[in-house]
């Protein structure tokens, strides 16, 4: 099969790879209905973590080919949806709510879900079939519920997205967008995107955002205050995961209130002592996706959210290099791969 | 009056103060039943703050003198206890219950609590009065309730201390041993009390620590996490403010678990890729102890809890430089000054 390998940070390349295979009775295979890249991809194609000859991809959405003789709740023609962690869904932690952590968690990157293809390990844990099969419009809906929906979901959530709350989201990419259609979807009564490009205040205001801050670090900080009386937001979502955004978004959060960080901090030092000072709840992480999945798929079913207009830009998967050229030179918020 | 001041890192003196006087309406003047040296008046001792000629103390329990003419909760008489943070306990802030970020916030720090009186701003927002004159015995548990006990029980709920979980805590300070006092009255299951010192140890077993470990660090970690089926503690309180407390607590947190951290943690850096990839809950910072305050005094009055023992040492407030150098050589957890 057909599949994506980062050869060398900056390089990607479409390339034969092994057909998966049933490994283990838990297992199932897919075969994509498409796949996407993801912000994250770009850490490695920039650089900032090593690549070398790895497979790619971890959103993934498709039709169950085959199964493992355990798996139960998933079959062979099903529709399915899973989350980019791959997790059992039975351990404590996972029936805690934080599939994320598993105690048997794998990462779809590690399968590489940008390919025709994919095997994924504890089907029954980590996969969710829709009602039927879906219209080519549903699949990029879908699609995004497998990571940046569900991310964007769990950082709003974890900042305590309500009615009568404002809620600020620091970043303007496919995560923040998808944390503003959650604030808005979770009632929230005010949202107030941090972005400075034209086309994604466009889109964020699309999505439920009710005021847009274009200054950055403290002056964002400042702006925000401004705008909520003097106290911060209720709730902040952090999506982008640089030292400014990080820090911009604990300054932007009122003292109490609540910060959900999903931009993935890799370069971040919190000084512990402005943390300490600013007596705020934070949760972040990778997203427990798999606990939102029934509850994202039955709204992109009933037509109640629009999550996949995040992807400005599709592309066969043959053009994955395109695909990700446009994402790290910004001429695309997210890019979707189709076979 | 006499008064506690730190006339650089490592002295102190007690010398004559000015006497306090209403200056605002809402203010009132105690007189001071007994006052006590805080862990964290150790960091300008120790030279980490800088120190020059300052007032020192913010901890107070006492007896009403004066008050201003728009204070109507406590009056003449009255014995009080309040909080190291001075809140209007009325704005949005204090409302949601975080006084010690209170629009109006000052630290009694400023004021200078190892006093024979103090002038307490706002005194309707910060004092809580208690049922009746309280006996000697009673005084010590009063006086740890405005910081200590009220710090360590903001520690323990951020850990969500609560029925079936287990509790670990980092550091066997007062704020520590009352963080294990804490959670064992929220019902807590197992409590680990993370403790080098063999008399500290035994205190906190006296206030309801199950297990202790001795490791600290990444074996700590470790400890913590064979005790707990291989997942970490449900909740841990951080009472220490040290990079290796700080991330030791990080690590001792299971996935989707509750971090408090109450140790002032002046020289941390959290890197921020470690903290994302923890999945966890975190809050702290200032405890907002006027929250608490009504329900630790009427747990004091009925005598169902006990944090006056935090006291091993009780000297003379002329005796305050002894204080200090029995609390910085840890030949004391915590010093109470009395008149």
């Amino acid at each position: 099969m057909r599949g994506v390998v980062m050869t060398k940070p900056g390089e990607v390349i479409v390339t034969d790879r092994d057909e998966p295979q049933i490994e283990e009775p838990t297992d199932a295979v897919i075969r994509l209905a498409a796949t996407c890249v993801c912000g994250s991809d770009l850490w490695s194609y920039r650089g900032v973590q090593d690549a070398d000859h790895q497979v790619m991809g971890h959103e993934y959405v498709g039709v169950v080919e085959e199964v493992g003789d355990e798996v139960s709740t998933v079959k062979v023609g099903d529709f399915v949806v899973g989350s980019f962690m791959i997790s059992d869904n039975t351990c404590e932690i996972c029936q805690a709510g934080f599939q994320s952590k598993c105690v048997h968690v794998e990462s779809a990157a590690s399968i590489g879900t940008q390919a025709e293809r994919a095997r994924i390990p504890m089907a029954d844990g980590t996969l969710v079939a829709t009602p039927g099969q879906p219209t080519q419009e549903q699949i990029p809906a879908l699609l995004a519920a497998s990571d940046v929906l569900g991310t964007g979901w769990f950082g709003a959530d974890a900042a305590q997205a309500g009615p009568g709350k404002t809620i600020a989201v620091v970043g303007d990419g496919a995560v923040g967008l998808m944390a503003i259609l959650a604030a808005k979807q979770l009632g929230a009564e005010r949202i107030i995107a941090m972005s400075r490009h034209p086309e994604r205040q466009e889109l964020a205001r699309y999505y439920g955002a009710t005021d847009i801050v274009e200054e950055r670090g403290d002056e964002g900080v400042e702006k925000i205050k401004e705008l909520t009386g003097g106290l911060g937001a209720h709730g902040v979502v952090e999506a982008v995961g640089t030292q400014e955004s990080f820090m911009q978004a604990v300054g932007a959060t009122r003292g109490g209130g609540y910060l959900g960080y999903v931009g993935v901090s890799h370069e971040v030092q919190i000084p512990g002592i402005e943390l300490f000072f600013a007596g705020i709840h934070a949760l972040g992480g990778p997203a427990p996706v798999r606990r939102y999945l029934p509850e994202l798929i039955r709204l992109i079913w009933d037509g109640e959210i629009d999550p996949g207009k995040v992807f400005d830009l599709t592309l066969p998967l043959e053009e994955a290099a395109e695909a990700y050229a446009a994402m790290d030179e910004r001429r695309a918020t997210k890019v979707m791969l189709t076979f």
